[in-house]
């Protein structure tokens, strides 16, 4: 099976979509530009899910579910957020279908079933939330409100591709208000600090926290901090976002507070959210031409066991030995799944877990039980070793780190392998043409150059890092002055 | 604060309404009949949620997700189904707004965004998940499917009540495939047993199980089994169901599969479903004048200890008690939470649990310090006692089992007591009216007698009861020959 998928070499973009489909994690419906996501595609979201959610409440958050419809008057009420979001929002204008005379069997919109507002399909939930917050706060003792919500949201892009980028994905977007400027800032670093760790802890992806350009920001934000990662294609992805809205949506819906001092101020508020983009990260982070390579700790099935045997007779002796290596393993914290199926031979077995990035394989035959031994195939290495059957529980609990490890260890290093510092726009372009990668260089501060560069190179600056030197210079366009280098990358 | 709610012998309708939003469960939104779960009412929804989605998985289901639109030539496929959903779904017509120049700062549908296909929200996913399921199914190998989705949907109800009857809820649809009828229906029946299984066990709730008459069926389904549940106000509430599809929807989306023989053969199908409507039952079967009641098994928070003191002082020592017994409870797997917040008297605080129906209230004052105890109450029988500090933790305990057995055993005497079998039409009137509740008569099966009782008395054939013993009878309206009894009541 992984034998049959293009190269990453040949294609990258082709391999990507092919691994997607042929490890069952997603597939295009017949919905322009929405996906199916099937279900061990969502089983590995759903441990996503799981520790996200564990990490908004332990700081904290609490969920909650707003409308997925929002009136147009509500929409257009934050210019910018309404000017960025309108071009592409599905709009919902009718509130029936009738039958269709002149087609029998067929339906059509009932024009007599026109809504007198129409409904824009939340691409985000800014406004309708903070039309709601407008009656949830009166006074200091009513904030800070930190709400979360995992929903779907619909946004009408024109090219679509699996996880990456789909007319309708599921995300979590937390909504926070605040009394003060600085809680709204710490927060809004909060949550893009949460999401690195969850990025480097679960995901094994490293990235780079910084803060996005004016014109890379969130329709609406004063700020935009994200977290950025690296592909193997030498492409960024922006893997999360935390926004810090000023008193935008509050001042747009009228939201004001009676402080402790008997003042009436604007709340001030943030937003951010992580979708299932990040599978799409998950994904071209570490696998390779023979398929998925998961995380442990975000893999659905950990270790999977099959049984290579002829027979009634040795698939019984087989299952016994079997079946206790899941009850010890299961014991120690590892998810185990024992494949006896008789409807598959093991070489079908063997290539779909290899496919679909089950971290560690053991396969037991009549010849391991003979020897007392197991055969221990690992995904990421795609290395095997026979084990003695009572070192194999010890053995696989330990690989679990050390695969989690060595999978962020190793896209550290090409990432680190992958940010080049330069100081020429003609070093520029050969770096992103030969080698990709983030692009560290200086930049004059305009959003008149970033564009230029845009369009000149296709690359962006992907943030301004928090962590970057002070160090002046020349910006690598145009020469003018630079406060500090910016990273550029072409980003999906 | 709980003395402020209508009373519900004053006015139930008014009394629920008032609890849902005074307890901070949801509220109406800007968008007709669109409700906000606010964070308390969704914590509640995230335990039920928790409970069933883990016995789906232990009865082998798996989770995915399948788009929210569907577009109108799917939506058609399943003639009855369509005709089912057509007169109440949410249309997707143009996908941009752009700018009104009639109106500076407004929005308006872009005429030149049509779509070609209107795409409806979804009302139930069969249409869209059978049109996938195609491609998943060609060989018995590929059978059984048995996949759920967490989704929200949309069907435009005229009048709303919260969690009861919203234009969009949060709800789960379960979709399997099986090769055999027989496997279906074990599937449907499976998965009623789960409900009325979680509705006991879970939200305290005994239930009916029985299957729907013909025109109570779901759209499209040849048989629909149901738990039914009996609220306060002697009305029936449909608490959750489990459809048999028969074929009819691989045969719309032209579904087969190879048998192990070698033939080919139409796939068999269910589709079973809960919604946050299971809010408004919870809520209606157990609470009271003063507010909320919950069941243990439920409740976000199962304790909370509230501080009674004057200075830092005696907080300080309060304190210390009590974050040891937050402490302890938590060891003994009681969720619990220690309200010190100094923004807030202790009498509002008393009021506002016992409004959102937390099961104990634990307070501690001075005195409470010297004499070495503890003042309990208990949210369901209103009832106070002093406890000594240590028999705290294994009485708190003890009544989380026992609060929930006796709201269950509370919830069923009523219930058993508002079962009435009646031989008349002047009966069966004079017990709806006076008494309610569920109203056990003969009925000669047909459509007709059916509509015809409805429409003189608003009440409906809840189910078929699978338990009803086999006793031949007359038609209380009709007088002809009927097979057995079967439940009436008027229903939310």
């Amino acid at each position: 099976m992984g034998k049959n998928l293009t190269k990453r070499k040949d294609d990258y973009s082709k391999w990507y979509n092919e691994l997607v489909v042929k490890a069952n994690l997603a597939e295009n419906s017949a919905v322009r530009g929405c996906m199916v996501i099937k279900p061990y595609g969502f089983a590995i979201w759903e441990k996503m899910q799981a520790e996200l959610d564990r990490m908004f409440k332990e700081t904290g958050h609490e969920n909650a579910y707003f409308p997925l419809f929002v009136p147009k008057s509500l929409f257009e009420a934050e210019e910018k957020n309404a000017e960025g979001f309108a071009k592409e929002c599905a709009v919902v204008t009718h509130y029936r279908l009738k039958n269709d005379e002149d087609n029998p069997g067929k339906l059509k919109v009932d024009p007599e079933a026109k809504l007198e507002e129409e409904l824009v399909v939340r691409p985000t939930s800014e406004a309708i939330i903070w039309n709601t917050y407008k009656n949830w706060i009166q006074s200091y003792r009513d904030l800070p409100i930190k709400v979360n919500q995992w929903a779907n949201v619909v946004r009408w892009e024109m090219r679509t591709r699996l996880f990456l980028r789909t007319a309708e994905f599921l995300w979590q977007e937390g909504h926070t208000a605040h009394a003060t400027k600085e809680e709204a800032l710490e927060e809004t670093e909060l949550m893009n600090n949460i999401y690195a760790e969850f990025a480097e802890n679960f995901m094994a992806i490293p990235v780079i926290k910084g803060a996005k350009t004016e014109s890379e920001r969130f329709a609406g934000a004063l700020e935009t901090y994200c977290i950025e990662a690296l592909m193997q294609d030498g492409k960024a992805l922006q893997a999360g976002t935390s926004h810090f809205l000023g008193q935008n949506f509050a001042k747009a819906f009228d939201v004001k507070f009676a402080t402790k001092e008997g003042g009436l101020e604007h709340v001030w508020a943030t937003s951010w959210g992580v979708s299932t983009r990040l599978m799409g990260a998950l994904i071209m982070v570490h696998s390779d031409d023979n398929g998925l390579v998961l995380p442990p700790n975000l893999a659905p099935t950990q270790v999977v066991i099959v049984p290579i045997y002829k027979g009634e007779e040795q698939l019984s002796e087989i299952s016994e030995v079997a079946n206790q290596l899941v009850d010890e393993l299961k014991a120690v914290g590892v998810s185990v799944k024992y494949d006896d199926r008789d409807t598959q031979k093991p070489g079908w077995k063997f290539a779909q877990y290899e496919l679909q990035g089950v971290p560690v394989r053991l396969a037991l035959g009549p010849k391991d039980l003979e020897k007392g031994t197991v055969e221990l195939a690992r995904r990421d290495t795609l290395t095997k070793e026979f084990v003695k059957r009572d070192e194999v529980v010890g053995k696989v609990k330990a690989l679990m780190t050390e695969i989690q490890d060595s999978l962020y260890e190793k896209a550290r290093n090409f990432r680190n392998d992958h940010i080049t510092e330069v100081d020429s726009f003609d070093e520029f372009k050969k770096v992103l043409k030969e080698k990709g990668g983030f692009i560290s260089a200086h930049w004059d501060g305009t959003p008149e150059t970033e564009n230029k560069i845009k369009e000149l190179t296709k690359a962006t600056i992907r943030c301004v890092p928090f962590d970057r030197e002070e160090e002046a210079g020349a910006c690598v366009l145009t020469g003018k002055h630079s406060e500090g280098r910016v990273l550029f990358a072409k980003a999906y």
